[in-house]
């Protein structure tokens, strides 16, 4: 276990790589995120928006390519992305069932900006991924409009926040607080320093399946809150242990979407294959791409546009394939350390029905001895 | 050309299967069809709504699988499907921009026949087609709504309608009228009776490429267009002409969607296969998949159904995949017979901005004489 | 039915784009192709080897994608191609149970080339695809040997046989024979002339399904045939009415390879886009992708190459997706003349067991004549 | 770190799962593994056989399929296992350049046993996997023959041996001695009990990047030998540090096969899915499925099998979708506990050019005291 300062202040380090000055998806020169949370009551949720570009991605396409690994989701605009190798709107994340408003949100955010957008042009490509918040938010009300996608867009910035906000609001990850948490990786490559980072929504995943950095930290602290349980203590953390408890018999129906971005210059044949390497970070907190996990990776690169029209579309010399170890290494340790910024960031939250998710502090108030000692 | 009556009032039929007595999707025993037409004035669209089975199949799922041809297409729902090898809701087709109203309202449905749904059950999954019906309909109006999908399904039974209704009002087709299209064969396997049916929405290719039953029936009505424009004529259909001449340097944004369903005992990967034969007969009306064309076939089965909860699911046997070759040859042939049936029923349509398709009749009162001669 | 010349003795032209000078692979410059042809009593199989320049295709590999349309087939070589997008030895088709022999030999080749390989390089990836000549050819005598691949490497000319030769030498297609079939197709994208080449290996198909140019030839034929084996008569071509009827109720266990070549700036997903086109072409011949039929469609671009060590790959400007349609086109038209091709120049061949397959020409004398009438 | 029994006799134990009685693939009843293993100086390699079950699989199919994690492989028989999924030879493992000799035994022997294939019937789909042994083994002298996959099934039986045997003979992971691993877990499901197994032909990986149990020994390893290798020292193990720091700038062309093999119902769609579990287990251990690695598994049930000629196949009852997290769970425990079984076991190792490989035992005699310290 390798903490970056003192322990129970800074979340541990993954592996060996530098990480970027923000240690965000906005150390890719260009990148900037935006949150909309909504925090009323039994809504507890939101929309988070990525924007590749300063400029519009309908007229810049970026390369990009996903990997499904477990396709346990309702996301729209992968087939195409499939297909074409690039996306052409922001990327949004939000719960389940705003899917529709959102996407719908895109699609007039881009005819205002392109008014030839189903007339003499082609349609649009909305790209919006989701994962299920209904523990902690009344996602039945279908409390996402299309206005809060649009106040993330202009919400966006090189300042990323983690934790229970945006689209992480309500979500839920090893039976703890999860939400949105960032990483990035600085590695070397044939003589250039490129940057890889990632963002995830994390929602996914039991508490005892949890391991931070190697360490089985959920199988001690489901211990612990079984014990409590048991004892019917007045135990640190009380609410947490029987939260966990009464939990635990449940079957997954989290998810992870992970959005990776370098600037390091691939085509999208290559954006699949980091992409991919998502699943490895991901696999080291924990999961095993449970069945009801929508596990999602989407990997764009910022080294080059596309442009709507054109005859031909000119690239920048791509890295070599033989290259790309280093970045498949800085990808899954960025998905592994935001995995890890997300539970460390997350605070507690209330919601519907009183459903209260506790952060990983509050369940473990002693997080930094008990790190040391599981390590 | 094998025409089935009278030249001119029946479409030509395609192969040698028998057709089902219906000639339509409804021909598998258990499935309907409702349409739900927006006709009013620069709004020309509509949604089309494919029940599987008369219950409700987010409690009694349909086994099911897609083939992607070309993925420049808009679709929800298929990630899971890919994953699952089951559908949940009715399938829905409609315009591009009208995806998110329509999976808006499956999702409200679905929560309003199971409201454990997004609380104690995993949320659903919406499956909503498109094609870009933009030339017609002021798509950028996003005129369809919640309550058009809802329409759409009470209407279901098996009188189904083929062309300019439901989904299929604004589309186009080779230059021509497009819209929804029917077709049925029945074939005999292992000593057992089963049919295959397609219903199509039908919104793809040039005028030149239109190939009936073999028949380049396209550049034969495209160069009468030519020779008319050319001369001034007061000819026949010269507005169709026009339009043909109009479009003919413009690049293909149209799409199809197939969908396809059997009675016949498959399992998901059977149905892969299954659905990837409906691009055999589109191939066959002069199609390759053209670069702007969401070409997307889904085929299920209504032989059995999979239980949302259980530990077990049971499947009849299901044929073995040496027996698959009649319902390969079904699925192509119900495909090619069902867009040249939405083109032969299809009606002239005036949209937005005095845009107007004729149809494949109005375009060629002579019809029935030039299929004998082109043939 | 367009014929390019006298009736009977040139093929009908498939479509409206033009040919390239050859109308074989070989039009795509720098492609050959050679042949290396088995006619040894029973043994009546081969090897045919396409080399896709004139250097070392493991120190400059060829960008290169394929699309399995069914994958009842035993080729070696696509995982990789999957993968990285390039192929790095030529491509070798021969017999399903030759693919051995041959992938050790291109192994070897390699190894000479390249004495590094599997020491401080990595190993090679042989490419073989292969179809089932067994009704012609004695497959289990495993008769083809890794000198036969040299053989056709050393044979590889810009002078391109079709017919029964190479790989092609046992093939049966459609009930009559078949085996190695060429065309190609020159098209103008962006202001730039293209060429788009197809070499398949053709056995594949019951003869009633045989289509040439949207004639139905196969139905008449078959008809023919029914028509002269219930009279017992003396008529034309009774061998092959036999042969015919003999096979008719056997399930197809026959597979087409279809190599589509370009000289048009593609990357690998753009070349898998063009190889799917390939199932167009092959859809207009009659065939549904049979359960039993390895129909596989791989497209490699000669526009530049991948070095096997470097830092950076310098692609030049790629065409824009929205330019692919003449290409798609350009590959559909060459698949479906190829296979046209490969039955016009079929010899008909007598192999094990006293099987017999009559050549198009030979099963019908008044072929000519035919197509006129049936078309 | 969770040792079974006396530390340094026993491997780590990978979660809380129990293991089968044997603990090896052989756990699943019916399935037998044999091996042939070349031990002459440069020629250090060799081939695993495991047969699924005690009858013919080309008359008993078996359910199958596959995940191509990263595809740098050059395996034969995925196309048809995807596509049909179904395997229908015993699943051969070998080095790179023995694919061919041993896919040419496997026809052989499927033509021995069924005189009938590539006549009356279809041909046979070899099944073969790979992985690069070419550091220790002579690789170019294409050593294996057809004889050594006979003599490993006839080897084949419930005693399954791990280390440097059979194809892990010259196999290295992790810059240590690699090889053939076994592992298996058991789980309640629905009220029975299951068994999942793996076997891993391991031969991945740099030193640095080995994880046990979430333990970096790998880094600890690597820092002990880059000091012994600067200090010049006679310490212990001095061949095993020179070895590690020699490699340790070169690429990784490493590779491992991961076959998992279980007694529950499940058919080819849910085998891909169990079979992509096995990426989890992999990345636990440290790999990010390196760019030269040829990381692929492949899942088969015993649960029933698919007769070669039937009009219908009856499966059993197969488990619902939503009980498979414990399957997943197994899967991926497994084919982690699988690799460092491989570790566990393999011995020393003198090839090619003096090439050596130390055992993980032989680089650190202390590794009972290294485990304690690093967990």
């Amino acid at each position: 276990m390798r903490l970056t300062e003192t322990a129970g202040e800074k979340a541990p380090r993954i592996g060996v790589l530098a990480s970027g000055p923000r240690g965000t998806l906005a150390d890719i020169e260009g990148v900037t995120v935006g949150h909309c949370t909504l925090d009323e009551g039994a809504v507890q949720t939101g929309v988070t928006v990525i924007r590749p570009h300063p400029g519009d991605p309908f007229i810049a396409k970026v390369p990009a390519a996903a990997s499904v690994i477990n396709g346990f989701g309702k996301s729209i605009g992968l087939v195409q992305v499939e297909e074409l190798g690039v996306l052409e709107t922001p990327i949004a994340l939000t719960n389940t069932f705003g899917v529709a408003a959102v996407a719908q949100a895109q699609i007039r955010a881009a005819i205002r900006a392109n008014p030839q957008i189903g007339r003499e042009w082609s349609t649009v490509n909305p790209l919006v991924f989701e994962c299920n918040d209904g523990y902690l938010n009344d996602i039945q009300a279908l409390a996402v409009s299309e206005q809060h996608y649009n106040d993330a867009c202009d919400a966006a910035s090189v300042d990323v926040a983690s934790g229970s906000v945006g689209a992480g609001r309500g979500m839920s990850c090893f039976d703890l607080k999860g939400g949105i948490g960032n990483a990035s990786r600085v590695i070397d490559v044939a003589g250039r320093s490129y940057t890889v980072g990632a963002l995830v929504l994390a929602n996914f995943g039991r508490l005892p399946m949890l391991t931070i950095d190697g360490a089985p930290l959920g199988r001690v602290l489901a211990g612990r809150a079984a014990k409590s349980v048991a004892a019917g203590s007045a135990a640190v953390a009380t609410s947490a242990n029987s939260a966990i408890q009464a939990t635990a018999s449940k079957p997954e129906q989290g998810s992870i979407i992970m959005i990776v971005a370098t600037d390091a210059p691939l085509d999208a044949r290559q954006l699949k294959r980091l992409s991919l390497r998502a699943a490895a970070g991901l696999a080291r907190t924990g999961s095993v791409y449970g069945h009801g996990s929508g596990d999602i990776a989407l990997a764009f690169s910022t080294a080059y546009t596309v442009p709507h029209e054109s005859d031909f579309v000119a690239l920048p010399p791509v890295l070599a394939d033989a290259r790309l170890d280093p970045l498949f290494r800085a990808c899954a340790d960025s998905v592994e350390q935001a995995i890890v910024d997300a539970l460390w960031h997350a605070t507690s939250v209330t919601g519907r029905d009183g459903h209260r998710r506790l952060s990983l502090r509050d369940t473990a108030p002693d997080l930094a001895q008990l790190l040391k000692q599981s390590s």
